[in-house]
């Protein structure tokens, strides 16, 4: 089933309440990227948002580099951002809160 | 401390004992894409690569797309490729054996 794209209005709003997250320049996906001191912690923190993404039935596009982490969320059923994205981003920043 | 590069001799050895690795295109890195049914066996594959990593001191660059997983091997290090990236490539193909 087709999900809402967010329209501009939401969008701008949803980077507001974001600021640690970036809108990709295409406007299809915002991107954050996380450090850590070492692969394990690094490693830890992507358990976390494994099972945050698992039970949202919402998956990140993400990438490790040892200590570094970085994380795009966009919804490709909506072709572009959705209010799932935004839930997502919220939940992993809640993490490091 | 520096970690030997592989000889041009040794790296060919290495690419023909590991068929499902291909050599990236700056001869500095072997790669390898995998493909599971769902994120859940991703992750749980993925779980399972980053035990070898820490066991082994030698860590991925990697990234993840809901069913699929891209793993990249290089040894910093080295500046290119080493034994590190060829034992890692081994232990990882031996999960899905």
């Amino acid at each position: 089933m087709p999900v809402p794209q967010l329209t501009e209005a939401e969008r701008e709003g949803v980077l507001a309440s974001l600021p640690e997250w970036t809108l990709r320049a295409d406007s299809l996906a915002i991107e954050r990227e996380f450090k850590f001191r070492t692969f394990s912690e690094a490693w830890a923190f992507m358990a976390r948002v494994a099972l945050l993404a698992e039970k949202q039935d919402h998956h990140p596009e993400w990438s490790n580099v040892y200590n570094r982490v970085a994380i795009t969320l966009t919804t490709h059923d909506a072709g572009g951002l959705s209010e799932r994205d935004s839930k997502l981003a919220r939940a992993i920043d809640k993490l490091l809160a």
